[in-house]
């Protein structure tokens, strides 16, 4: 596999309680302030381009106009001219000629959160999802995607697991993602829902993945499609199986608690940088983080 | 130090709602149903005493009298015949020397939930801690503890840290505990509050230390002093900071978030047994865990 060319942004994802951004009143719909902080990351990375244009993709969403509306508010008070709103709800929009102009003609996409079986049931095999990754691959194409957004990132994805239940075996969900990026996991709301052992069993049954716990308010930007880096005001939990010892997840029958000896976990805060490949830190750097 | 002949039942804890153990009610008082599986195994390891005399202390808690009728009621259930209520509210209630008189005639103390700082403040530096530890360290003395009970066992004691800002610098506020175990650091309702930031931050700050994560109706017995096997039905989440490389925890300020590189975590589940002297797995065994 050649090395990509554009970026990866995975965003932790918010509670379903926002902000309006400009009057900075709580609660008035599902796009939490912080992301602004977040947003910011993703606009510097298309500096290159003097007029960036942004297509939103709220098909995880199950309430997408009400979604697009937040992001393109958010993408125009960062300075964002063409902000523009792809309404996939099913295969057949995904084939839409227009739409698949439109993702043609873009800088950046901005996959929202919801459900991450919708993004894996509607984008898999698609022409849409073809483009996508050519982009991806060749250009210096932006794919940002906030929760369910960030989980499909990966070839391996959760979509399903009671953090509470989550050491049990079986307990954790796991299908194939978009797979914009190799050998990860990708978990978000890791802090505010308690996810470790979720994200630890994906890892545990799947020890040649790192598992990517990202914290709300947080989230890494890939580049090369193997060097993550921090950013946002959270944690980045990296949890890597590549050194467990004893590990019983084989030999337990459905609904048995797991046991998992050196799991190796490293946590990542803003401007840290982690090498997937080497999954070895390679040092830190200072990102602007600010919310104004 | 030499071994210590007795046992420490750390206990994960339960939430604030519980169940008359009889009727099967909830939320009639603060003590969860799921204990009395735990309890189980507190009693059995007081089966060298034909008539085990268990007193319950109740000072980490603000109900005091609820709480102890619930031990009372329970280990009743499981066939200990004389269950005390040593009701200690402050430094003098410690130095009673009806209460010193039956700590010195007990087979078995448990120590309820509420706030850790209780008991290391009430505790700290008594005649009361100072018999404790001796029965505890040339007897086959069984002191259980859940929740601040379990927390407040280690040398090192965690008494605040807010889950959602543990990744930063100095939320995670550490203390000296009642030092029955040394070299660990205890922390409670782990997977339900979703703690793993504030015992990693903990360990990172500490990295001498083993952090302890009890999960709800989730255990250890600690046995020698140094071997820790999982009891109930959650997991017991082990934080090793021995092989961590870079860690920024000294170079940042207060309110700054951590990173930290190479955590070793173990997850153990009902059975396992773990060395916290050589800080690995020695095998597995099975546990009765009924609620029956």
């Amino acid at each position: 596999m050649s090395t990509p060319i554009g970026y990866l942004v995975s965003i932790g994802g918010a509670e379903d309680k926002g902000t309006d951004l400009e009057k900075g009143i709580i609660e008035r719909n599902r796009l939490n302030f912080f992301e602004l902080g977040i947003l910011k990351n993703i606009v510097k990375l298309l500096n290159h381009t003097e007029a960036p244009v942004v297509e939103v993709i709220t098909t995880a969403s199950s309430i997408p106009d009400e979604v697009a509306e937040n992001y393109v508010h958010a993408f125009s008070k960062l300075g964002c001219a063409k902000i523009g709103h792809l309404r996939i709800r099913n295969r057949e929009d995904a084939s839409n000629q227009e739409y698949i102009q439109r993702l043609k003609e873009c800088d950046c996409v901005m996959f929202s959160g919801g459900n991450q079986l919708r993004l894996s049931s509607i984008f898999g095999g698609t022409l849409f999802l073809d483009i996508l990754k050519e982009r991806y691959d060749t250009e210096k194409f932006v794919i940002a995607g906030t929760s369910a957004g960030a989980m499909a990132m990966s070839n391996t994805m959760i979509y399903e697991g009671n953090a509470a239940q989550a050491h049990l075996k079986g307990e954790v969900k796991i299908t194939t993602g978009l797979g914009l990026v190799q050998n990860v996991i990708i978990d978000s709301h890791f802090d505010k829902r308690g996810r470790f052992n979720r994200l630890a069993q994906a890892v545990a049954a799947n020890p040649g993945t790192i598992g990517i716990g990202l914290g709300e308010d947080t989230g890494v930007i890939v580049t090369g499609g193997v060097q993550l880096q921090a950013i946002g005001s959270g944690s980045v939990v990296i949890i890597d199986g590549k050194s467990i010892h004893y590990n019983n997840i084989a030999d337990i029958t459905f609904g048995q608690p797991i046991s998992v000896e050196n799991i190796i976990v490293n946590i990542m805060s803003v401007g840290d940088i982690y090498n997937i490949a080497t999954r070895k830190f390679e040092g830190r750097e200072i990102i602007i983080n600010d919310e104004g």
